[in-house]
């Protein structure tokens, strides 16, 4: 057998405080790199039109957070040779595959939420 | 047709930042909504242990996140009457479907690691 790089053969395991992993699931699940990465399931987006999307977000924190999943391998950052030049960010095939994923959990979410504002209104009022 | 709730007539959308099913994303799918979600896929845990299970939450902060994801109707609270009583949480029928696609997009991240690792010595090669 080839020999294989070390970080390889190691386990991910997000419970355990310092695993990488855990740091990678915080960029694609964190309030921000969720909406992020599933905005851009539509396609490429140019930086203006993508805050624009992802309602609420600042300049600063879009920037960082495309930032974290352009390192982390998730989002392209492809900047086109015209005057002025054209930034445009887009899926990698990773990224893909995680926005997928999330693309799931945000419709079950959504579809959920009549049980989640009846559970509140239990809870609340059982707490009054 | 019988007359249904106002609030289950809206559609849910987590890009629109006044939306409630935004804050229930980043309970579910915050740094650690997301762990003691899939943490409790296990089976019902008494706090302690559920503490020692998430590696590295404060007790501060594992209070809040159950209260957040029991409110929101993810997480039981079952108090038993012995003396000390004894406490447990568990996933709500809602909670378990969250928690499996959670645990599916840990499984995700966990499995690509590999190629995070990489993409992150390729990113961080370019900017030496």
């Amino acid at each position: 057998m080839a020999a294989t790089d070390p970080i390889e053969d190691l386990v991910a395991d997000v419970f355990a405080r310092a695993c990488t992993s855990r740091g990678v699931l915080e960029n694609v699940a964190g309030k921000w790199g969720i909406l992020a990465l599933a905005a851009l399931s539509d396609g490429a987006y140019r930086f203006n039109a993508l805050r624009r999307r992802v309602d609420g977000i600042s300049e600063k924190m879009l920037a960082q957070t495309l930032h974290a999943l352009e390192r982390d391998g998730l989002v392209r950052r492809d900047v086109q040779g015209t005057i002025p030049p054209r930034v445009e960010y887009s899926l990698t095939p990773i990224g893909e595959k995680i926005s997928f994923k999330l693309l799931e959990l945000i419709e079950l979410v959504e579809g959920e939420m009549p049980e989640v504002h009846a559970a509140r209104a239990r809870y609340d009022d059982t707490r009054r």
